[in-house]
């Protein structure tokens, strides 16, 4: 039985796709336990609509707070020590849960996270994973998304330890592929940075694959994409941008007149089997990695079935030896790790506790 | 009358490509003399194919040598004196065009323009610009894509005056809003140079908007966004990427069976327009900005109706007053403006010379 804690107040909208997501995922998974956490009362409501309050494998652990999408995350930290995030923190630590999962604020999220579960011993920094949808049909793993904006070559390495076992253990790819998102064609190859991690890589047990570009993040060129949080950021949001700008000018050229109309139904079919083959929401849920515990963030828009994804990859990890691969893999490696300079943000919160 | 030079021999397809283009180009701007650099007799083999030989408004001027697509720059920039590069280059330096456009390599594209028409006075580092489609059915300018993979402040709040100047004398927009690419929603906002370029930016004149993240390029909240050559050559190659992994998934879905094969060929006149709406080539074209004299990078792969779009761009810039206009801008904020660190490999074709 795998026991997941479920931030239920998380994102824009709360309970009302949380608690379908956890429900439909009790449904579909039977050796799964949810701990719901955020305010009793609302959460009974919310399970009484569905006449699922008395569910067998449903707990509901009271948390009196809530973190606000927007609220600073050092502020979140300091003052709301009882909110749902916080709450389901404890969980892991205590080893109440194995994981969890929350469509919450990602800075209050991995602020918490970092200073309730700590950092592995091996690791610096934690890093954001999420998977990407590739070419090839499955999913490329790239971190970091956004929590460490300047990185050193070690960070880099770590990140790319972190990202093999995490694909290893939920994908069950025993030696994964991992590309350094670099740039290619152009007068000068990559910073020193880039370099330097590149020789880290190289000369690693890790299935190195070499410098990777931009397309092949799309291309499944590799199993796992590694970067620096600020380029990583940056990437994931322009593929948001171009998606969106695809999409809606392909729906406004089908709205356009009636032959577009006439066909947007004939084609109907095909549209959203294409739409289904894309559906970002699949992907839905990033990995807070290097944390002594398994965290993932949903997105704050997530849906019903985009949280229940989230779950999903929380259940895969949890059922994975993630801490364990990752701890033996850095193991090997830890002469080659330099000291850490902190993270600004990250290491104020942790440096200026409660 | 306005005088460009073509680099008849560069690109994947050389005289094939660029010679359509070319008349094309004359056909449709009647204020437009074209001076055809390549080998004298391939060039006249390829308009006579043509029926051109004699059209009054080209020239030919011979090169001998040819920079091949995959050559190192500094091999180029010193033992090709007599390349077709080499050779635009100087006609726009000699002031015998007023812009030149090469579908060669970027890399040695760059080391010999700045090797022969210098940096602008006031300027440190050149940087590549292209404008990419935005949902406003605009172009949203870019820079730098690729020319400098570590960027001082100074450095960005530069390309920010370039790519104002450029956006101006290309589009005729008065005071064209700068956007600073940077990443959001995430717990650190930014890294020093980010924030810092923040500052210079917001004491100018120039039309700052602010941060902008990712998906704001594709929104067109902006006109310009500026974000340093490895960040910009990263989302260039992933917007691509993606580009091409969504158009392959949706021509595979309409190939499925006989119903998406007749919703094909109904759907086909929207697909088409939508295909025309978003195509990548109205928007080839990539400004090398910052050097004394106007350069145009053709997209190595380009067809003709792009290269014909390439040498819009170079006629586009060579009736604005491009130059100048950077200049003035730059003569305002010299003092903020810091020494330059050396470009690692253009500084290094630089300092060698011949």
């Amino acid at each position: 039985m795998v026991r997941i804690a479920i931030d239920c107040m998380g994102g824009d909208h709360g309970l009302t796709t949380t608690i379908p997501a956890c429900l439909r995922f009790l449904k579909q998974y039977d050796d799964v336990e949810l701990i719901l956490v955020g305010r009793q009362a609302e959460v009974e409501g919310a399970l009484l609509k569905k006449k699922a309050l008395e569910h067998p494998r449903i707990t509901i652990r009271h948390a009196s707070e809530v973190v606000e999408m927007d609220e600073p995350p050092a502020q979140a930290l300091r003052n709301k020590k009882d909110s749902s995030i916080r709450v389901c923190a404890n969980l892991v630590k205590d080893e109440l849960a194995a994981a969890f999962v929350s469509a919450g604020n990602t800075g209050a999220l991995m602020a918490i996270s970092r200073f309730v579960l700590k950092t592995l011993d091996s690791i610096d920094r934690p890093a954001i994973a999420s998977a990407l949808p590739n070419q090839k049909g499955k999913g490329t793993l790239m971190l970091d998304l956004g929590a460490n904006v300047d990185c050193s070559p070690e960070h880099l390495f770590q990140f790319a330890v972190m990202g093999s076992a995490f694909v290893k253990g939920t994908e069950g790819i025993d030696r994964p592929t991992v590309g350094l998102l670099n740039i290619g064609e152009e007068v000068i190859k990559g910073n020193d940075v880039v370099k330097k991690a590149a020789e880290l890589l190289r000369a690693s047990e890790l299935n190195f694959y070499g410098n990777v570009e931009g397309n092949n993040i799309y291309e499944g060129t590799t199993d796992v994409v590694v970067c620096d949080g600020f380029v990583g950021n940056v990437a994931l949001k322009t593929s948001e941008g171009l998606a969106r700008m695809l999409g809606d000018v392909i729906k406004t050229e089908f709205k356009k007149g009636l032959w577009p109309k006439i066909a947007a139904v004939v084609a109907a079919p095909v549209l959203l089997r294409f739409k289904k083959r894309m559906d970002h929401r699949r992907y839905n849920g990033a990995a807070l990695l290097g944390l002594k515990g398994i965290v993932i963030k949903s997105h704050g828009s997530a849906d019903a079935y985009a949280f229940f994804h989230a779950i999903k990859r929380a259940y895969d990890a949890a059922n994975s030896n993630l801490l364990e691969s990752i701890r033996v893999t850095m193991a090997h490696y830890v002469p080659a790790v330099a000291a850490d300079t902190p993270v600004e943000a990250l290491a104020e919160t942790e440096a200026k506790p409660e």
